[in-house]
């Protein structure tokens, strides 16, 4: 069973053929499958924050390849990242790792003089076919093994994004944190406190209210009271409202909305630049 | 050949990706497909008429899962339902199968304590991905049969949209039915009369004309002229037109539509919402 | 291992999954692939260009079904064109073809009374299903041959689109054509002036100012200065830029853009309809 090559860029509709082909044409056998490529153009935020909630969920071996690329020609590096796990991802070091960088067992930087679509060598806009789909098709076929992709470098060296730069406290009765990601269609703010935290140090339990006050410096953005709880039915009677988000576990964060959708409501112009909350704060203690 | 498990929600692009994941970690040699994640959110109706439209056509034992769920983490059920051709749907028991329940040979409620991404128990807000998704892998695998997914309930339980609540008459000249689902981008109108009846009821052949009126209760919302026939180039002649639509034999309603786009020069309101229309009334007769 | 059957159409998100079901309810082995569902409704051109860069990177034996089709159930014809590298593409004869004729090896029209899903007899207004997706299947299932398809008609009879009326030329120091495709999002216009005379006839080196202007007969839509370079890294210090498109070799063209988003900044017309160019002229000279 060859394992299966996984799309995701800001190509838009349509965007997955050609890097599809691109593997096809290597090996037929391999898998090829569509993330998104949807993702807003340019918003490495977003393709950092998506990669990370799917990469856990494919088999071991799977090959991902992100193309957000707004340097595609310039000097950023072109990387393979080796998950712990067993996946792989191809994309530029340019903050799409950000979000996985604690399960990044090795980084290669990938030699593009080894590893280019025969015939493409005129052709410098499309890294992403030429390049980065033709490597990952390799990788996936056997063709080259990891060694093959071009020269190690120091984990350490990958770019990391600032999400939030509000590190995440806790005490009895209350919690603050900042904001790492949007579901923008629904409004939810991802709070980087875990649920785990959030219930054995801050001492909060399912169906507890809180007050809760989002701050930009000195700037209130927000302030409510609201419902801790399971899901979303059981916290609908109140304004504001908290659970546990999708992630398992350890990596269980807060999720944080409010009954009229708290992005569009009280917080619209971040639709447009999610970097806009990096200092915001997020504070919620007992009522 | 192991089948296909075939996805639609309203999780909007990339709303399939971690499904597909989940699938492929049960069973790396499963199928996996993407129907449609951009079903407007919440809307039911939409998500029931287009797996009608799509489930006969794919083999038997084809998996389909549909997660357009207003009530996740609430009292509904979610359930596993068998069709007689051999393809199940996993979806919650909200209306989805509303256009598919002649269809239903047996249906059964997840047993979600035997049915869940083991590790996922304290995710409540991702149903789809942790009982769905988890389920459907496992029935396509073989790792369980039907049985196994939990104690089978009534198929009259099932829940049912009221698409329309006009019931279809017809008589020698003329017929008169309701709308059950509207075409949008293209602003026709299906209307719950079948192709075959208005040709040996009422009478009507290809190429005729008819009067038609549009009513909710006593207000008249269009009426007008228009023609009959086998497809659209046969038809433009005329403001109105009417052709079976694409479902064939028995199965075959018919299709209406105005040359200004019906929804966008009649009845724009219903954009917003189809449900609009359960009282509609459409009548055709001989002009 | 067989062929993958391909499919872009016109009919919105969710567009593909009753073709991918015709085709593995006809064998499930086969392969199925969703390019794009998303090309603007009855857009030929968008729809040519789109097929012409993905088709060349998919293996021999590759099956592209294209259903954009304004012409449904009128005399328009149904055909399979047969490439030179192997692969057929399954299409109304009706411009789709335009960018591949110089491939094309031979091509057929379907006979729809051999080749028609059991069952559909009575459906008119679904080639896309009952015609186009069913023989793409049989043919890649190999059940009918490229004969089984139906006779074959001349390829100078193909539709062929005018993209753009304009011929290019090219002299020391200066060259002219015309537009043949636009990247909407990006605002780039792709001009039929081929990247290797750009430089070997017209004598411009990456790195070279240029002077641009952009007529539609006598109207000027755009003058300015920019500059010529390998990628869009290069050329970001002049208010115009020039670079070479997707495509390798011989058939690298020019992608031209201003800084300001061409197609926003200076003819947001074609964004409506991007056959408005077709007799706008772009003449490039040394500034």
């Amino acid at each position: 069973m060859r394992p299966t090559v996984v799309f995701m860029t800001d190509f838009g509709s349509g965007g997955g053929a050609v890097l599809a082909g691109v593997v096809r044409s290597i090996d037929p056998e391999l898998g090829v499958y569509d993330f998104d490529h949807n993702i807003e153009p340019y918003n490495i935020r977003q393709a950092a924050y998506q990669l990370s909630t799917v990469v856990p969920y494919w088999p071991a071996g799977t090959v991902f390849v992100s193309v957000v690329d707004p340097g595609v020609g310039t000097s950023r590096k072109s990387c393979v990242a080796r998950l712990a796990h067993g996946s792989y991802v191809v994309t530029p070091d340019n903050g799409t790792l950000t979000m996985m960088l604690g399960e990044i067992d090795e980084v290669r930087e990938i030699d593009e003089d080894a590893n280019r679509l025969p015939g493409s060598e005129d052709v410098h806009i499309f890294h992403g076919r030429d390049v980065y789909s033709y490597t990952a098709g390799r990788l996936a076929a056997g063709m080259i093994d990891f060694e093959g992709v071009g020269p190690a470098y120091p984990v350490e060296k990958v770019v990391r994004l600032a999400l939030t730069n509000i590190v995440p406290h806790l005490g009895t009765g209350w919690a603050e944190g900042g904001i790492y990601n949007f579901d923008v269609p629904y409004g939810s703010a991802r709070i980087n406190i875990r649920n785990r935290e959030f219930q054995q140090v801050a001492g909060f339990a399912y169906g507890d209210l809180f007050h809760v006050a989002v701050m930009d410096g000195d700037r209130l953005i927000y302030e409510g009271e609201g419902r801790y709880g399971r899901t979303f039915g059981d916290v609908e009677d109140r304004e504001a409202f908290l659970v546990g988000d999708i992630q398992p576990g350890e990596r269980q964060m807060l999720r944080f909305n409010t009954c009229d959708n708290f992005i569009k409501a009280h917080a619209p112009e971040i639709e447009r630049d999610q970097s806009l909350t990096v200092d915001w704060r997020v504070r919620f203690e007992r009522p």
